[in-house]
């Protein structure tokens, strides 16, 4: 095991996202949790209970703990931009979770503004750490399939996020697709078009927020890659998360993820499997540990952080793309910034 | 067994579809294959040889039988309006490969001109009949996954059919995706949008033929469905024929086909199947048979073809729109003419 | 196609069997069902009604017919000796439904008799000619997973046959298990050891029968092979009929047939498959068929057939031993007779 | 968290099982590695590196630790009657790898010597907490499948030991072959006959030995269930371990483990997925965590340990009379001690 000083964590946020983190910086023995900063103060204290970590209420707080080696930040997606700042301002890596921000505004001037820092920057893209997605995206690279023409990517949620939390989302593009347009890039890195179609089946609520509950994205890559992805805000069989690459000497799929291995056969079907994982808690487990364990390798070793920044900012350009792309019913052209 | 007497066919095209037909038609006790007619006489002889059926090689010739019930249409895309008006004029039944024609003035005309005809029309859209496709669309009618929300459909060819066939095929959307847009009326009958993109990844002569080899194609149902269908002329890996419906209650999905059942297990990998059946020819060959059993029922019970000549037109319509967006770069309305 | 004569058939039984051959037959160009004999007479006719075939109550009538070709019998396990020596006298090759006869003496001195005849003789192990079976069998042949060590053969029959029909059967081990020890042999030609183990778990009349409804045979091969046979009289989910070879260098296996690709996702389970194919009559109709097309090539080119007469009788022999084991609780051995 | 001190624990053995024990402690905060001991000096330093465990040589510095609330038992064979005897003595709990002793004997004196121990005792039998075998075990409890007729059980290494610890090891019925049998000791816990039969078919240094590399159980429960279990000590592609629950109602099933989802399609063959995880420390990683887990549950709450003593015991009857089956060629009869 290691014979360097454990990194020293500030933790941003203690909900559900933020306990992910919690846990696995606890079970990984080369980081302390040093503080938990939420300024609902009861959900840091409980989540620091018995850890050794300190609860506090503000950034400030956070950062005065001194010495800190990284922030890990579960926030609001409004304070993003602050806390990726303020960690280049401290020299402290900083591992964000997605998205930088809804205002791609605001996400190129945190870009200006951060330009010189040195420090370590992860955006929280898990799913490029899934063992699955990442096994077919490496095969692919090695050239299993020879080259890469139409990538198909199916990501639906189990249920619908509730309605309050929909009306501050950014949208389905930005908020949900904004993980698969990310896997997209994963995959292919230079998109050139966009287009997309959205539709209201389902849920009431959202179709009043303005939003849609279905949408169905298509890019186009520099090299004319065909990549399709299909969302819906629901799945009645659980937390629907698959993707095939079809090249053109074959093709590699990674597909759903059941708890065990048990299959039931009677008279009324065979082979039937258990319910597939329910939601990303379940099903991206293993990608959140692989995730932080790279985040801290980059510190360790040095080296920049992939995914970084700059593509939580290209995500954020083809999910306004495909917005506009389903409003306007025309293709949209993106180039890199 | 049938104490009427069986049905006189004649059929049109000794090609390898024609021989398709062929064979179903002398294995089935309730037809009698009357003629078959192609102006490549030899293609004709050889198929008849040792059948009883007379090989002929003009229409003229084919009808002067007398007494037919049935035409069964295989020869060239160009010949299929002629036939139809022919058979509609002689009160005989028709089983018609797709297209009816690849322009759809053409297609209205005969359509005009046809109106009145009381005998019975089928195009042939034999997917329809796949066993598979089949069984996912009687229980998606039959509610099994509530309402439906998306369906996507994955249509590759192994391979490009060959230059001389591309220059005449009307283009991938009328030619290959055809075939994907009926089985989404199969699904949906009513569609109200459609956009598609087109990429040239790995065909030169399609390129310059100004074809594309590779497409997608989202469409819009009148209640809001989401349909994508992803077509490439190409697949390494065999005949891929896949579709899924998902629902507001589930899913059901149909798969490729293996020849058995049989599966490999080595130090490279586990589980690995047959390879996929080829081609239409092995992948369809239950379809092509259940396609004229249900032609026959229709002519023996006198009820209406499904699908029929209006399915025809209404894929054509698709595909014209598909064209028109992958082009354009914008959505296409279409509605029921 | 050919252009010999057809060969001139006749067909003892009109049950259940005599139907699929029947069938077969007729859908066969190069074979003609010139007779159909069975004691009851309304069978025969009803099978015979607008086939061309001539419907008799007695052997000697349906010998009587003339420039017979071959002979296929379906008709009751007493009559198949008789029939086979018949055959041999009248020189007509003959393809006869197993098992020989129930009394091993009458197998043998039945071989006996007929030892000098040049007729082509078939037994009618159809799962030889099962596709799934047969690939697995051919490739393990051709060395894919170097050398057989373990075979696990799984065969379960749906429903317990009536009452009626086991008291007459022999018992599993010669009316069931049978089919499974001939497929061990297919594998491993020279089996040298069996044990067995019997159980009454589920069927009363079975067990008043003294007979058993669930049975485990081992067997062992010359070369040390290891075979293990898993059979019931009944499986709630269809016919269960797999095998798997173990070999040095992998594994392949032969699954369960479904009559669709077809699978279903909902949140009570996921990849539900359909039930499987019921009973042998589906699960075995495309078997029927190559076994017949064997039998066929076998009689055209004058080659022996496979399996033969003395496949009939080591099957016999290795039920019998088992039998005996499962009675005596001990190893029985056996030997090439 | 729990509020309660951490369980004090002694690790006997620093080996490959030690190594995985003292991980799953470590991750555990509700217990406390205190003490690693092992003849082999350097083996327990090495583990006890950086985790504030104490290395030591002898079991009696081990116990001379002091407040030890339980011990885990994964030192060789021939320690655990001593340990086991000890632990009951200092009235501290026990898990114990399996087997108890090779030599019944020994393992019943040992029963009556810690007869009045009131310390919980736990078997290492890890395999009845892996999460895929656990649940067919628990839904054919909660009659899912009706009756439990038929139960397969196909156990396979990935390798042959080395000959060293084959000479050791007890053979494979006592060795490999002891886990399945408690197995089908989970599903049916009344065993009333024993067969077996044993072969040499690919290690010489086996069958030098004395011993068996490939071996076929049958077993048949109180109540007629049989059972089959199939063991090789090789498999090309890795840790084979599967069964098969078959009931009146249908079947349950628990299939082999891949590291990922991942299928591969080409012109070669169609779905391929992963090789299965290669041996036990992969396979059954979280039944090891499970079974921790459920050791801790018993001390926390007071109650006894399943698998206890008495599962090991009866494991190593019917290990002993497949031994006597094997080597007789006949059934061998076992009641319950």
């Amino acid at each position: 095991m290691s014979t360097e000083l454990p990194l020293k964590i500030a933790l941003f946020g203690s909900g559900r996202i933020g306990q992910v983190h919690a846990r696995n910086i606890l079970a990984n023995p080369d980081l302390e949790l040093a503080v938990i900063a939420d300024p609902f103060i009861e959900g840091a204290q409980a989540l620091a209970a018995g850890t050794g970590a300190r609860a506090v209420a503000t950034v400030d707080e956070a950062f005065a703990i001194g010495d800190l080696d990284a922030i890990i930040i579960g926030s609001p997606t409004n304070t993003h931009v602050d806390l990726i700042s303020r960690a280049a301002a401290h020299g402290v890596a900083a591992l964000c979770e997605k998205p930088i921000d809804l205002d791609i505004e605001r996400v190129r001037s945190c870009r200006d503004s951060i330009r010189d820092s040195k420090s370590p920057l992860m955006l929280g893209f898990n799913r490029r750490f899934d063992p699955n997605f990442a096994s077919v995206q490496a095969r692919v690279q090695a050239g299993e399939i020879g080259r890469l023409e139409q990538l198909t990517i199916i990501s639906r949620d189990p249920v619908p996020a509730p309605a309050s939390y929909i009306a501050n989302s950014g949208g389905i593009f930005r908020d949900q697709s904004i993980h698969d347009l990310d896997m997209a890039r994963f995959f292919v890195p230079e998109i050139i078009e966009v287009s997309a179609t959205g539709s209201n089946l389902f849920c009431d609520y959202i179709e009043e927020a303005g939003d849609f509950d279905s949408v169905v994205i298509n890019l186009r890559g520099a090299r004319g890659e065909q990549i399709t992805i299909i969302n819906s805000r629901h799945s009645a069989f659980g937390h629907d998360q698959r993707l095939e690459a079809f090249g053109s000497d074959g093709m590699l799929s990674a597909g759903n993820l059941t708890p065990t291995s048990v299959r039931k056969y009677t008279a009324a079907g065979a082979e039937e499997a258990d319910p597939y994982l329910h939601f990303f808690l379940e099903r991206y487990a293993e990608a959140y540990r692989r995730e932080l364990d790279s985040f801290v390798q980059s510190i360790r070793t040095g080296t920049s952080c992939s995914p970084g920044f700059e593509d939580g900012l290209q995500a954020l350009v083809l999910a306004n793309a495909a917005e506009e792309s389903a409003r306007s019913g025309r293709v949209v052209k993106v180039g890199q910034e």
